[in-house]
C-alpha cells in the first residue's frame, strides 16, 4: 500500500528492548510507550492538556463502555472519538472482549459470539467480530483491535478452545475492516502454555496485521509466567511490527516487558491507584493517606518533574485526601501517569544508547515492588 | 504608615460603579472582581493553574474548614496558605463566623466568642475573635476579615443585638491583628433593616479598615431587599476603600452590585452548580443533564472563550455526567468561573468607557434569571 499511514521505524535495538517510532494519522507515537487509559472516553480526573504536558502520546479508551454509552452512532455524530474527547493524538480502542468476559454476568458465548447483559442497565446486549470493528470504526481510533475471547488463564482445554475461536474471529475482523485510516491489530492468546502461545503468535503473526498484542496477561497469573509468555510469543512475533502487551503497567512490567521486546502498553494501574491515594513512584509504592504524611513538606517524589511534584507538598495531598477534594486524584493521577510516561522516556534513552540492561538493572535494584498477590488493585 | 502594600487606585468611576486596583503583597487585583472559593484550600475539581488561565486572580479559602481540618498550624509549616495551596496570587479567608453559624450544631454564643460542635467529627471547638485572627495569621491570606454575628436577617432584636456583638469584636480583631502583610476589612451587619444597616456602616467606617464588607446578604432576604441594602451601605462606606460583598455570585447579584459600588464578590454558586451539572450563562442557567444535550453538536456557550467551551460539546459533557465521570465537574466548573470572570471583566471596561449603564441594562435584558427561591442551590 502506497499510503500506509501506519509505518514503524525502529531507530535501535538493544537485547531484545528496540526503541522507534509507530506512525499513525493523529501523528508519530514513540516507543516504548505507555498508554493511559480514558475508559469512558475520558482519563479519570485529568484533562487533555494535563495528559499533553504530562507526556502522553497515546490514550486508550474501551469499545465495550462506549457501546454501551453513550453508544458509537452519538460519538460518529460527534466527529469520532478524537473530537468527542478533545484528544488530536493518537488512539486505542480495545475490541470489547476483555470486558466482556470480565464485567458482566449472564453471559452467552457462541462461535459467533457472545451476548451479555449489560453492567450498566441490565439490557442485553451482543458483541461479534463484526459488531466490534463497525463499532471500533465508528469511533475512529487511529488503533483497533481484534475481537477476542479471553480465558482464564490455567484452564488448558479452555485456553485452547478460546485461543481457536480468536484466531477465527481475528479474520472475520480482518474482513470486516474497511476503514484505511486505521490500524487493526491481531492479539495473541494462550494462557501460560508455551507451546499454545507459540501456535499462536505463529498463526497471528501470518495474517499480515500491522502490529500484533499480547492479550491474555496480567489475568492472575505470575510475573515469571508473564515475563515467560512474553519471551515465548516475541521470538515469533516479527519485528519490524509493534508488539503491544495488554492491560499491564506496574513500573516493573514495563522495565521487564520492555526488556522482552515489548513497544506499547496501557493500564488503568495509575489513575485507578490516583483514586486509592496511592502514589507510583521509582522506588514503589507511596499511601499518601497514612498519618506520617501529614506534615511532610517534601514533594511526593523529589526527583518528579510533574505538576503536583512541582508544586505540592504530601502534606497537601493528605489533607486533600482526608478532605475527600476532587483534587487529590487529579493530581495524584497527573503523578502517576508522569512517572510511567518518564519510565518509558528514560528507557528509550537508555536503548537509544546501548545501555538498557545496566538502566533495567538499576531500576529494578531500587524498586520495592508490591507483594504479587497485591500487585492489582481490587 | 509608608509601606502599607495596601492601596486601592479608583481608575474611573460610573455612576456608582468603579472599576479600580486593589494591590496586595501577592499583586495586584483588578476591581470589580470575582472570587472563586476554595473553601478547604483548592477550588472544587479545578487546579490553580486552570484558575489562572481562566482568569481568576483572587481566591476565598474558609477559615472554619481549615481550622478544623488540617489546622491552621500544619499550614503555617508548610509556608502558609499561599503556599499550602499553591496559588501565588492575593488570597482572602473570611473569619469563621458565618460557617459557624450556618454549618454546626450545639452552637453556645457568649460575649466572647462560640463554642460549637465540629461538622466533620463532633469535637466541640471554639471561636473567638482572637481566635479567628490568629488562625488567618496563620494562614497568612492577604485579605483577612473580622469575626461576626451572622444572624436571621428578619428578626430585628436579634439582628440589632448581633450587629452590635459584631462591632465590638470587629474592634477586638484590629487590636489582635499583628501581621503588616495583611489587610483586615471590618464587616457591616443589620439585616434587612435600612437603619441598622446604615448605623453599622457608619460605625464600621469610623474605624479605619483598609476595606470594608457587606455581610448579611444573600441569606434568605429577597433581591430587591439585597439591592436595597447595598445602596443603604455604600452610600455611608468611603469611596477611597474596596468594598466587598459576601457570598453573593449570581450573574445578576453581580451586575446589580457592581452598578451600586461594590467591588469584590465571592461565592462558591459556579463551582457548586457545575458539581450539580448546571452551566451558567450570560442568559441563564442550563442543566447538561437533560436529554435533549445527547447529541448536540454546540458547546455550552458558543460566545465562550473557555477551555471547556473551546474544546467540547454538549454532548460530551452529557456523557461524562452520565458516566459519572470526574472531568464533568471540572469543565463546567471552568466554564462557569470563567463566566463570572468574563463577567466583572466586561463590567470593568464598560465602567472604564463611561457605559456600564447600557451594558448592565442590555446584560439584564438578555438575562433569564432563576425563580427568586431557587436562586441558591441546596
Amino acid at each position: 500500500m502506497d499510503s500506509n499511514p501506519f509505518t514503524f521505524e525502529c531507530h535501535a535495538t538493544d537485547g531484545q528492548a528496540r526503541a522507534g517510532v509507530f506512525h499513525t494519522p493523529h501523528g508519530p507515537i514513540p516507543t516504548p510507550i505507555f498508554a493511559p487509559v480514558g475508559t469512558q472516553a475520558t482519563v479519570k480526573a485529568v484533562t487533555p492538556a494535563q495528559l499533553e504536558e504530562l507526556g502522553a502520546h497515546l490514550v486508550l479508551s474501551n469499545t465495550y463502555h462506549l457501546f454501551l454509552r453513550p453508544g458509537p452512532d452519538i460519538v460518529a455524530e460527534m466527529g469520532g472519538l478524537h473530537r468527542f474527547m478533545n484528544w488530536p493524538h493518537p488512539i486505542l480502542t480495545d475490541s470489547g472482549g476483555f470486558q466482556v468476559f470480565s464485567l458482566t454476568s449472564m453471559r452467552k458465548l457462541d462461535e459467533d459470539g457472545v451476548t451479555f447483559k449489560s453492567h450498566i442497565d441490565g439490557s442485553m446486549q451482543r458483541l461479534t467480530p463484526e459488531i466490534s470493528v463497525d463499532v471500533q470504526q465508528k469511533l475512529g481510533a487511529d488503533i483497533i483491535m481484534c475481537f477476542d475471547e479471553c480465558a482464564s488463564p490455567y484452564d488448558r482445554d479452555y485456553v485452547e478452545r478460546a485461543m481457536h475461536r480468536t484466531h477465527r474471529w481475528a479474520e472475520r475482523c480482518q474482513q470486516a475492516k474497511t476503514r484505511p485510516d486505521q490500524a487493526l491489530f491481531g492479539i495473541v492468546q494462550g494462557g501460560v502454555f508455551p507451546d499454545l502461545r507459540q501456535q499462536s503468535a505463529e498463526w497471528i503473526a501470518a495474517q499480515g496485521f500491522p502490529g500484533h498484542a499480547i492479550g491474555g496477561l496480567s489475568v492472575g497469573e505470575t510475573k515469571a509466567e508473564m515475563n515467560h509468555m512474553i519471551e515465548v510469543v516475541n521470538a515469533v512475533l516479527p519485528p519490524e511490527k509493534p508488539r503491544y502487551l495488554m492491560g499491564v503497567g506496574s513500573p516493573e512490567d514495563l522495565i521487564h516487558g520492555i526488556w522482552r521486546g515489548v513497544d506499547i502498553f496501557d493500564c488503568v494501574l495509575p489513575t485507578r491507584l490516583a483514586r486509592h491515594h496511592a502514589a507510583m513512584t521509582f522506588s514503589g509504592r507511596l499511601n499518601l493517606m497514612n498519618a506520617v504524611n501529614a506534615r511532610d513538606p517534601r514533594p511526593i517524589d523529589e526527583n518528579c518533574g510533574c505538576y503536583a511534584c512541582r508544586h505540592y507538598t504530601r502534606a497537601y495531598l493528605r489533607h486533600l485526601i482526608t478532605a475527600k477534594e476532587i483534587l487529590a486524584a487529579t493530581l495524584i493521577s497527573i503523578h502517576n501517569l508522569y512517572t510511567l510516561e518518564e519510565l518509558v522516556r528514560q528507557a528509550r534513552q537508555a536503548i537509544l544508547e546501548g545501555r538498557y540492561q545496566a538502566f533495567a538493572e538499576n531500576f529494578l535494584a531500587n524498586y520495592r515492588p508490591q507483594p504479587e498477590n497485591k500487585s492489582r488493585p481490587a
